[in-house]
């Protein structure tokens, strides 16, 4: 399997610990599913910032998207704006025809009926209807972002589900995918313990789970 | 078609857009559906504040209900409280029998079973079950509200769906729906064209993105 | 039937109710069903704090969920933390099997696909990945919390419904189960009356609704 096989059969969780056991913390706080509640991969950065003056009509929108591949994953940050979105209904439609895997916003998301029925993976920190036309711009994409303590680089991998978005940063992805299924191989042999009727105590004593990471 | 029904049809999306090429901001922030997912009526406006000091035993309810006529969006204004309710079981149960067509609480709402049972349009900031009876009071109705940056006046348009909650002065709903029907006609142009191959950026050049309210 | 039979039939609405006509606030702001929503017991608690310094690797983690008994509902007062998690997966597995009742975190949990498929009723403020093992770390168990208003005590009753959750002290639940179920008797004849055209206004009147704890 490549790489972003082996991300999709891994839970958040474990990815988040394997980060944890080399001092990295990669969650994005604050953001909920709004459509399918999963996806895989690479990072494509956009960043907006607040107009200074609210004026009548529509500023250009942020023209990025044509430059998206493929399985990429759009994370946007309009530093959790709760009222001006920055991702719709046009986009999510071109999204799912040009085969982009997600999008991450850090701000306001509309149109969620249609992002529903195309169970597109689209993760926000808000829902709202006003349009960022003329509240935000795009101050510049494909450069580092950093939301909460969390850096994300263009091409960092991003994993989502239900519990929520991770980056990794990409040059350790491989460490990072190894120390991750190991986790998982330890909390398996931990349930089967509790399942044939062992304390939990004793189960994460003889599973390692102090360094699940070495499972 | 008449103006309820013609909004009905429309999205709160492109009535925003509407509203924005006309310099006002209609949106609701913060309100989340608890019910069904989709409302359009007349407002109905309740405003709520704190009791100063909370004592045992219940303090008389806000008795406006029976003043409110059936297609009527109620909108309850309680400063975004989240521990003291205005809307629950009984007056979700009276709202269906009496055709009222939704409630919007800037506040706390409970019974939510009952709610999706019978599949009312509710909205409110926040999900709590106790009651505002001894924490809140009712300090007047059918007066203009301000939430956020949103004036509400007795008689405005009320349109919610999956992206929030709008409201549309009356005096101006006639051109708001016109360009709102324009603005999904320019949408659906430029989703064609990109589903025809074209870029996004030169389907929103040719459509007309940047004022989509001509379309 | 007994205590938890009754309680199990009741709404945290009406139970809220019966509490504020003796004084006292039981609800437990913030905390959002994750899986299925409604849950009775008694409170198994448990305080965590963060860590001062955050370095790499695990610290143990809080080994108290062998003393937790059937029936019982761990609540954990984590500082309603967004980024470290004190309930995730292989708890919430060793829960069903121990038949605990639910679990109610103010602060993050992981892992809500399982939660969600195995329907165990978990409230948590956030859902995110982090674990609390290098960020939090648990400070007491079975010692009285303060969670807002809210002071909860080992084996005081919680209830749990779509309108959150609600703590009630031991020593009075006779009595407030006793006011609960006359509160729901007066809403039902209100319901009744108000189905049968009599206006919201009279029918409070008529079945006084200002004290509803005496139907």
């Amino acid at each position: 399997m490549n790489i972003r096989e082996r991300l999709e059969k891994l839970g958040t969780p474990a990815l988040s610990d394997a980060l944890d056991s080399m001092g990295i913390s990669g969650g994005i706080v604050g953001v909920t599913a709004r459509g399918k509640p999963h996806c895989v991969g690479r990072a494509f950065t956009v960043l907006y910032g607040p107009i200074a003056e609210q004026t009548p009509g529509f500023k250009p929108a942020g023209e990025y998207i044509d430059e998206v591949l493929p399985g990429d994953i759009i994370v946007i940050d309009n530093n959790g704006s709760d009222d001006a979105t920055t991702w719709g209904g046009i986009l999510t439609e071109f999204a799912v025809l040009k085969k982009i895997a997600g999008t991450v916003v850090h701000g306001a998301a509309r149109d969620l009926e249609r992002v529903r029925e195309l169970a597109y993976p689209l993760y926000s920190t808000h829902a709202f209807m006003q349009s960022a036309k003329n509240r935000s711009r795009k101050l510049s994409h494909q450069k580092p972002l950093r939301i909460g303590r969390t850096r994300i680089e263009p091409g960092d991998w991003v994993c989502a589900d239900e519990s929520g978005c991770l980056v990794i940063p990409q040059g350790i992805v491989a460490q990072v995918i190894a120390r991750a299924e190991a986790v998982e191989r330890t909390e398996s042999r931990i349930v089967s313990a509790v399942r044939q009727g062992m304390s939990l105590a004793m189960a994460r004593r003889e599973h390692g789970y102090h360094e699940p990471w070495k499972g």
